[in-house]
């Protein structure tokens, strides 16, 4: 279970809720649950003077911060883990149940006690009501994580609802989970090579999502001076590079010797 | 993760909901992690034409059945468990976090695959969003069930929006948990002893509520006539008496053995 210190580098980002009972709803989960930072991204005022009627979720709320983008909402963090029903969308990242996300998460967490790792900041997207994470959305996200639910024939696109799988998210990530050494001394047991081994692939020194961004803009700009965007339009969309370049666990001194790399480049073709 | 047939045996009862959106989001809960049988106590008629509005909910809540008391609405059932905040109520019963409760619960309901030990058949209770489940409510139950929450020092009754608790509660049972083979394997292992070997000892072919009701109202007419109620008037009370006979985990031979006890007491103290 994430200590109190941990739980607070754990940022539940609401990309384009547009019911303020949900953003209530989400707030009071996040209250029940021991966080406190709440973010909320949309392209107008969010009506919240009703979403501060909901049940202990006044401190949340009060505390909540708005931003105009996902990109600026995300800016500090080091892991961005995007929620998703799934449904027939083709997914391009890598795609966790809830249960095996958790412990990736926490682990992310944890490296944020080493202060001098820079590390262990995690943003948790949620989508809209209707549509959820669109594929630009998603493109931030590092990897994604999905809630098993059944599943229906009748229905198309199964989903939750906003504050319920706020709830049942926070819940897994502060749920007792087995110790770690007790699945070491198992070696065969279905634990051994999952999660946590996973969790420890991420780079000892992630970048922040914001350096990724910078990042993003820049190749953006050298493929469109190059002309690679011309002749590969389907692969060179914001979208597609963001994910491109997340999918590769960039740590932060890698990223700012890409970031040389790219400045370079463009100098070169002559954009800088 | 318990089969289709299992979770057909599982009831989620809804004690003195007031709230119409509560009904639709616990039914919509229901709904995404498979589950069908809504059962809604009230002494009123519940006004179900705003819950019907909840999106996916509509199958379950058209299948719901209300009934007058919790007596009749458990009175099928072989294990009934509620569902709590905790707070600072002075609970008499055996307490289990979600998480080690699920196990138990799973346990129940792989029992009714036997056809023949009339067992298997679980009501999950969650009480009104004032004031969850009331202690005679609970001594309806063969013991309780609490989410683990943040406890705050300045919040007296921490408790959670009803459709985020069903909605947990529903994932954590519907959630893939380790083999228990693995934990066999692991003797040494925090799970050897826990939950699992707990749902063990609950006998092999349980008595129904129903059944436990009656020997509970035979148990207060007995204590009533032979004088017992007056000279321990705070043993004898029906929520008293009920918890001690559900302590009991009485099967259904058992507890027909024991009717015959006390109706033949009944009839020698001259009550019958």
């Amino acid at each position: 279970m994430p200590t109190e210190a941990e739980l607070d580098r754990l940022y539940v980002v609401l990309v384009r809720a547009r019911n303020p009972n949900n953003i209530g709803a989400a707030a009071r989960a996040m209250h029940d649950f021991g966080l406190r930072h709440l973010r909320v991204v949309n392209d107008f005022p969010v009506p919240l003077e009703s979403a501060r009627s909901a049940i202990d979720a006044s401190d949340v709320l009060a505390d909540s911060a708005a931003f105009p983008t996902l990109a600026d909402a995300v800016a500090d963090c080091t892991l961005v883990v995007g929620t998703t029903a799934v449904g027939e969308r083709d997914l391009q990242h890598e795609l966790l149940v809830l249960s095996d996300a958790a412990p990736r998460i926490c682990a992310e967490l944890r490296r944020g006690n080493d202060c001098s790792s820079g590390a262990g900041r995690v943003a948790l997207l949620f989508g809209s009501e209707k549509t959820g994470l669109s594929n630009d959305e998603l493109s931030h996200c590092n990897w994604l994580l999905t809630v098993p639910m059944r599943q229906y024939a009748e229905v198309r696109h199964p989903s939750m609802n906003l504050g319920q799988a706020v709830a049942v998210c926070l819940y897994e990530l502060v749920r007792d989970r087995p110790r770690p050494q007790s699945s070491a001394r198992n070696p065969e047991g279905p634990s051994a090579n999952g999660p946590q081994a996973a969790a420890d692939c991420a780079p000892p020194n992630p970048a922040t999502a914001a350096d990724l961004e910078r990042l993003t803009e820049l190749l953006s700009e050298v493929l469109e001076k190059t002309g690679y965007i011309r002749r590969h339009p389907a692969n060179g969309g914001p979208a597609q590079l963001r994910r491109l370049l997340r999918r590769m666990a960039l740590d932060a001194e890698n990223t700012s010797v890409w970031m040389g790399i790219l400045r370079q480049i463009l100098w070169k073709v002559g954009g800088a």
